[in-house]
């Protein structure tokens, strides 16, 4: 079966006014819903990262995309290997790139696009859902967490962009919980994940603290600054929330660098504490794995299949942690259905992924949903893997065409919460690792 | 497709009377034939070790074998990775086992048959080969050594054993000069691999040096004594040997241990020598992998689907072996054409695996193959991925029955090299490691 089209659809989607160590989101995040053809009349889909960048990779391995078989993925690996190999400049984390414009995963990033909708066209070829064609799926249902972010209102809230969102302003630890219960009520997680980094560590603290008191100890909790604490905050914030963050919590990348995790870890666990530290910053690639694990840096990695190569690379990421005693979770971005069913067929094929995902998907609503049918449907905070072949979602077109007007529209065709963060809060807003 | 039927066929193939650090082979080498059963009336097939144990692990899965989805082997993996969980007492490296006696790998190597069924059954319905269901093969052709072994003469030439065999004795530097020659002669290799740790050190030096004088630096060169050294004489093999076994040589398994092998690793390293050193020995299962990496005890680890769990294990250990900057190579055990054909699919899957693999296939012959059509073809030393699906073989019944008929009267049911030593060669002999 082999590739005869690609297409590529550039999208905006509206999302709400979070804030991170990253800055602000955009009015719009921009994502790009991948389409392949096949001589056998079969289509595959796919959602990657939106703007110039990520578009313009995708293009520039057309002919090389078109008349590939969709089961013989190994040659595109191994060139984008090869040009990886040929580009890196030693270690790049993603410490100062927002995800989807880290160079370091560039290739496995656009891999990912490719090997995704070959796997979703192959599962229509041959009425499997995408998990069963890795070996077959660990579980039939995945869990995801809610993602908690400090945010500003919508509808207008900041300067007047249209923002709606009806979880309104979240920047006080009784905001967050008033946040989490109100997501928990609509999907049902029974995981909490809160991005930090926004707020001075003592409020952050505390709304860790007040959501645990919320939910109790059955309710893991997460806390990620995305590297906006020095070592000796990260340590101080570690010791603070010692219990909170026990049965199945973690402190996610916590301070910048891979020495920098290193010494947290370090110097917890001379104090008896041994709340995991989890990262999608100081490892995003294969590469920095062997020096994590020699390090101890990292217990818990952070996998996704758009940024680690595909639904095949999770699943080699799985095992390697597994094998390394390392944890698995699952990283989002902001995201629309059929990443969301990449993500839980990711997921599903993956044994050792044992926590909640992380997912962005109760940020984006109805109105912006491409997939034919509407929202993808939660269960007890849990996605189940549909009983339709590949990923188990259609496009709906004239979505498709609506959120690419919006997108022609936009001033902006890269990821910019620093700039976002001036535009709107404060001008003079830089990006500074450590903050605190 | 289910799985509606398992077939176990055990089989005896006449085997020469190679030597190894474990002793003498045995007049027939025990395997056993898998076939699998589908409610689509497609059957799929596999070669793994034989005798009591193996096929004991094959039956005490046969109900949870019958009735699964040959898509859906997930279940079975996590189940026996759970038993090896329980039964697991640390440790335990091959250094005493014969491969398919190990009890470290017992539960791969049980999956790894099932698994192999299931690919070439899937293979077949779809019109695949099977290296083209694991994302696509990274190779059409897999290259194989001349695997050297020193030798007693076939033909009733220890004691009345009727082992036939073209290559005669080799138990001299001269002799096996001779063994390579008409080994490549027939099948085109161009890498050599010697069995080693069966004479004196100083005598399996001078067999080297003289494969280096007769085939020159193109032919890559290595030795692998299975653990028969201690490190001072692995040191001083190293040492010796520094110049045969550069351009894709390696040592393999030199001394017991991983803390031996990194003994032996540092110690060639502070002369400067970085000859790298190989395992299949240290190295065996993928826990083995985050010691021997920290140790830096082995820079090549031999895969073989067989004991690693099948092919998508291969693929696994091949791409963890590329993450963590360490080489690939593949181990083999007396085998027919079902299993060549399973090592030539997992190899061309498999990137990273960049040296040729061991294969024990030049000492086996046409009267004992078990597939249709006879012996697999060797080309300028490689086995070609054949334009059919599955493995690409199918099963001759007529020598299926003729090989298990001649196991039925074997009066041994596992392999036991030392007590075929004690048989033939000397009743007083012992494994001893090291021995020099």
């Amino acid at each position: 079966m082999k590739i005869t089209g690609l297409k590529l659809y550039p999208i905006a989607i509206a999302d709400p006014p979070l804030r991170s160590s990253y800055g602000l989101h955009a009015p719009y995040a921009i994502r790009t819903i991948v389409e392949i053809d096949t001589d056998e009349g079969i289509r595959g889909i796919a959602e990657t990262y939106g703007g110039e960048g990520p578009m313009g990779l995708l293009e520039a391995s057309r002919e090389q995309i078109i008349g590939m078989d969709v089961f013989q993925r190994t040659g595109l690996w191994l060139d984008y290997e090869r040009q990886a190999a040929a580009e890196s400049s030693g270690d790049r984390s993603q410490t100062w790139f927002v995800p989807g414009e880290n160079p370091m995963d560039r290739h496995t990033r656009t891999f990912a696009a490719i090997e995704i909708a070959c796997l979703d066209a192959i599962g229509k070829a041959l009425n499997k859902p995408a998990c069963d064609l890795l070996g077959g799926r660990a579980r039939s249902e995945v869990a995801f967490s809610a993602y908690l972010f400090y945010k500003h209102a919508g509808g207008g809230g900041i300067d007047g962009d249209a923002r709606e969102d009806e979880y309104g302003e979240g920047l006080s630890p009784e905001a967050m919980v008033r946040q989490a219960k109100q997501m928990i009520a609509t999907y049902g997680f029974d995981e909490i994940k809160l991005k930090g980094g926004v707020l001075d560590p003592d409020v952050e603290i505390e709304t860790i603290r007040e959501l645990r008191r919320e939910f109790g100890p059955r309710i893991p909790l997460r806390i990620d600054p995305n590297c906006a604490w020095s070592v000796d905050t990260s340590v101080m914030v570690g010791e603070s929330l010692v219990e909170e963050l026990s049965n199945g919590g973690y402190l996610e990348d916590p301070a910048p660098g891979m020495e920098g995790m290193a010494e947290v870890r370090k110097r917890l666990l001379a104090q008896g504490i041994d709340t995991p530290l989890a990262s999608n910053v100081a490892v995003t690639h294969f590469r920095h794995i062997p020096e994590a694990f020699r390090l101890d840096a990292v217990q818990i990695v952070l996998s996704d299949p758009h940024y680690w190569g595909g639904l095949r690379a999770q699943q080699a990421l799985d095992h390697f942690c597994g094998v390394l005693g390392m944890g698995v979770s699952m990283h989002s971005n902001n995201h629309l259905g059929v990443s969301l069913m990449a993500m839980t067929h990711a997921a599903a094929a993956c044994p050792h992924l044992t926590f909640a995902c992380d997912t962005h998907y109760p940020w984006q609503t109805q109105r912006d949903e491409v997939v034919v049918g509407g929202r993808i449907a939660f269960h007890n905070g849990r996605v189940r893997i549909p009983d339709k072949p590949g990923l188990g979602v259609d496009l709906d077109y004239d979505q498709l065409a609506r959120l690419g007007e919006r997108y022609a529209k936009l001033p902006y065709r890269k990821r910019d919460d620093e700039a976002e963060m001036r535009k709107h809060v404060d001008p003079d807003w830089r990006r500074v690792l450590p903050r605190w």
